[in-house]
């Protein structure tokens, strides 16, 4: 049996023994009665990259992105996101469970919304109708396929929503891989935005953490949230440390990845009845469409898992697989070896 | 000046003398403490029609919906309607507000939804995900312009539900209307939902309240919950009694109202630039789209008003019109006359 | 079997017959759409009775009062109340259920709170504490026989929460009669307080309804939130119509039900082993505890329901009488007479 | 300047070399898509110790109460605490502003609560009521200046809760300190209820994280509900590994904690105006109660503050000092020296 290859996500990279040295020589205090050093220089670090006044560190990006949310949007409104998004799709609906919010999805092309899809969706002041108070993207896409939001349409987007008086909030879990990708700084990238989230813990390959950033009065108080949510921790710098440690050294790696991933992609382009969605792989996500007569996507997981290679499906005929820090080149041959039997046979 | 001829809403009627006189002499009690007799007779004559149960007195309908969405969802949970829906659109947003739900919006057909458009809608039992507990459905559809929902279709969602494990709630605001157009019953209409909510003070001409109905055990939390949103009123049978007047005594008449919807609809199908969403009037309410070249919706809001005829915009380039007890014929042959002097003058 | 007196609650009284006219005469229009011109002349009179901008009629009085706290408190914050308040004891929790608050209870005198036990309990600004935001008192106090606040103490009280940034929201369902008894106005009794609620279905005698006094800002957002709650309601003209007769013509004759209290309270005074909470009555509520040698609140509750008088147990070894417009001194002769046997045979 | 002494709590603990080489050397996997194979250890360990089914990492300890509570209290219901708790005090009122619950408050004494305080609390079974649903405690009690709560009357208050249908929670953040100080094993002292809360971060000198235990099935719920609040972390074995460390290293030696805690409690006792909260040290905590005309807690805060020793003010006549790793037995001579010199040059 080969060693497994685990392509389901880039959450599963586990930490290097150099960023498991500095995590076990943080410098800590307890953040939750004064600071711990460590936290105070991660988020720090973290604004400064990302061009915002302050950060705040967050036990998860979902936390990140529901104390965000429920930040912009007053008891009783609703935000604007695109229907596919993680917000609204994969944090169990806490934007409603938690803090009481409507969530206006809109259908968008790779996870982008135009602002002609925006247009006209800011509710009239009537006593019918909730309050609309924010407009939430996310960067990269992680259902669009990894997709990098085109940085145009972004500013016009944000724009619009300012003219009409909404916040706005990136979901930036992969936005070092679209900052890497582009080239563009992480800083560009969020400018357009009132705060972002950034996970560390995804490509990056930190064991825990993630951040929001944004001006010093909303993070203050994304702070106080922090602690109504239970995300208040005390030595937390051994695990910002890690962070740390993986903004300053994993972050220009990412394009490894994303090479990657296009290999893998294109190897998938190139057997008949599957595709990849959106048509090219733009950062370290690969979902690749299956056509029916080539069986399910829940058919090839198992398939693919019986050879030792990690995916998820994303659809009834879709399935992802995502690089990491834990991928090398030599993977993807041999992925492109199995699926070459498999398709064969198969085929 | 002419008489003022008010098409904005069937929520305008005001009660005839009669429905007065029953109101005045209605025998009351203390529905908080003990029963009021004349609220007991009109929750027993609505779930006796509607086919359930039991059935509670509302303020309005939209406690009845959201107390009703509350009942069918625990917390942490969502609902499933179609987009334009009144429970979505028009209820401030209060399943979240005050309960904490999601709501999952499907865009439909003229208010409808297929089974084709709810499969792979539940949601997987995964710690991602919310939890999909309820299907809404709306007969007659509002935005849908009066639409009545397909029958076939609406049984067909219903079991696709159940066999989900999904409860379902119909708001039925206007299903007297959808009664008395199709020839079916209330309580066939009612059959696959497991609550319903009715309106007493729109076609019906009641002053205030509505009901919603079903098992008795959904009822009996459901008065629960009408006493927590605020809803228990004490010597309720003054209202009451104007419902049940209604109800005996205009549900048939109905037929009127459809009769000059379908006159108006019919004008306004003649007039170049001009059509019904649509296509068909069903019920009572005309929704009327204007060509662009014709003008916007506000615009012909302000002139048939100086004209008038109040009615309301329902999206830039749509206009709505509903009929109801004070309206009469030659109220529609007005409208058709200025009409007919506002176009040739207009095109 | 002799008539029935039913001193349970004054929320009983039935409508009398010129009330009933008011409400069949009523003008009325879609207050949900335009305004209902009966509403509005509830609403102005209301307000300058209380010597308040604007006040908003309700569907209840348990509405008035979670309107007015979930418009004074924000998202994570609290308010402060005597521990045996309507707001926090009797409204189902609703200030928790369905807008998130804290209620910090105190145990009082009589329902009143001093400055000296105020005083400490507003919270410290740290992200440990939840936000202090208002202070609610209630005057007439229910649980406390229907005592009358010393003004002087609401005055500081006020004063008080002021000075820490405190809101204050008065819960006078029975402040009429608090004004009648003192001889002081509802707009003296009412000026230390942001909002008040008022109750038209009590000692008024109205079949339905509440209102909501406060400036013009604050009744205009608990307008949306009545509408939130599902409290916007459409001819509300019929039964507004009975709180404005009620207002007119019930408000000073309110000092009979004191009186006949007064005597009722005197009664249960002469009787060994019962007396009177507070010592003396001063409005329409008789709060009478037993001595367990007499045996239970239960036990006198079903004895005397035998004899065809009807009282609440409001504690294992109280009951509580309340006096209103359906009772008479000579009920009140019935009912000594009754005690005299029953307390004769039982001593 | 001599070294500080910080006293302030014993959440400031700073991971030792040995537990830093464990966190270093930790197995870890991504716990939110697979199993940590250190958090899975952890858990095991933890329930086990705790006598109870199955056991939840989390974040803090604030996440694990605010998780129960709402797992234990369905929508609509309340929990009975005492007044001075951890859960109703100071974790910003989640309880209501996130999970919409009421918190019914009882004075205790230090902390615990007899089962005469709590007969004739459940609320009854009417609309006007919210339900009663949870009882929670806690041992040791922090305001209560470290005191153990009676088993005896913590075993009768959790009969009386089930008696009544109600559930019972312990926040155990310091149940290792009472089973250390009894000589009683931890299962000993959670028997009697169903859930408990423990805590890695404060005596046991983990630098994150709390557990929550009870039966499998509530368990699986509240990794859920761990989820929803935005705990859910990845490679979380990093700090499990710290906690894991903590139970097996420092469990034990928290008697030395308590030894030095009682000679600084018997320091105090020794001057005039000083005296302990609770007359005795049962535990780490020592709350000292000051004399008005000694000063203030403020005061003495500063004063002590200014020498070196850092402690916190809990009321305004009260200091609170706690023993931990972090504190030696010179440590204690030090703040004995300084007080008596503060308290001669005082007094």
């Amino acid at each position: 049996m080969p060693e497994e290859i685990d392509l389901r996500s880039d959450t599963l990279t586990k930490p290097t023994p150099a960023m498991r040295r500095a995590m076990a020589e943080a410098e800590v205090g307890d953040a939750v009665i004064d600071i711990d050093p460590t936290v105070e220089r991660l988020e720090h670090l973290t604004a400064e990259i990302l061009g915002k006044e302050a950060a705040v560190f967050m036990p998860s990006g979902s936390m990140a992105n529901q104390v965000a949310v429920r930040g912009h949007c007053e008891r009783g409104s609703e935000f604007i996101c695109e229907q596919d998004c993680h917000i609204y799709q994969y944090e169990q609906g806490a934007f409603a469970s938690l803090s009481g919010l409507v969530a206006k999805t809109i259908p968008g092309q790779g996870g982008g919304l135009t602002v002609d899809q925006l247009r006209g969706q800011v509710r009239a002041n009537t006593d019918h109708f909730v309050r609309t108070r924010l407009l939430c993207l996310e960067n990269t896409h992680n259902r669009g396929g990894g997709r990098i939001l085109p940085q145009t349409e972004v500013v016009q987007s944000c724009q619009w929503a300012k003219s009409q008086g909404l916040a706005t909030h990136l979901d930036g879990a992969r936005l070092w891989n679209a900052a890497v990708a582009t080239g563009s700084s992480e800083a560009e990238l969020a400018a357009p935005f009132d705060s972002v989230s950034v996970c560390f813990s995804k490509g990056l390959g930190a064991p825990v953490g993630s951040a929001l950033v944004g001006s010093r009065e909303f993070i203050e108080q994304a702070r106080r949230t922090r602690k109504l949510f239970g995300g208040g921790m005390r030595q937390a710098g051994i695990i910002a440390a890690g962070a740390l440690y993986a903004i300053e050294n994993h972050r220009h790696r990412l394009s490894e990845d994303h090479e990657l991933a296009k290999r893998l992609g294109e190897a998938f382009q190139s057997y008949d009845g599957f595709s990849i969605r959106g048509d090219s792989i733009e950062t370290n996500i690969v979902a690749v469409e299956i056509a029916p007569r080539r069986g399910t996507a829940q058919q090839w997981v198992t398939t693919l898992g019986d050879h030792g290679v990690r995916c998820f499906p994303i659809s009834d005929q879709a399935i992802r697989f995502v690089t990491h820090l834990d991928v090398h080149s030599g993977h993807i041959d041999q992925v492109r070896d199995i699926m070459d039997r498999l398709v064969s046979a198969n085929g």
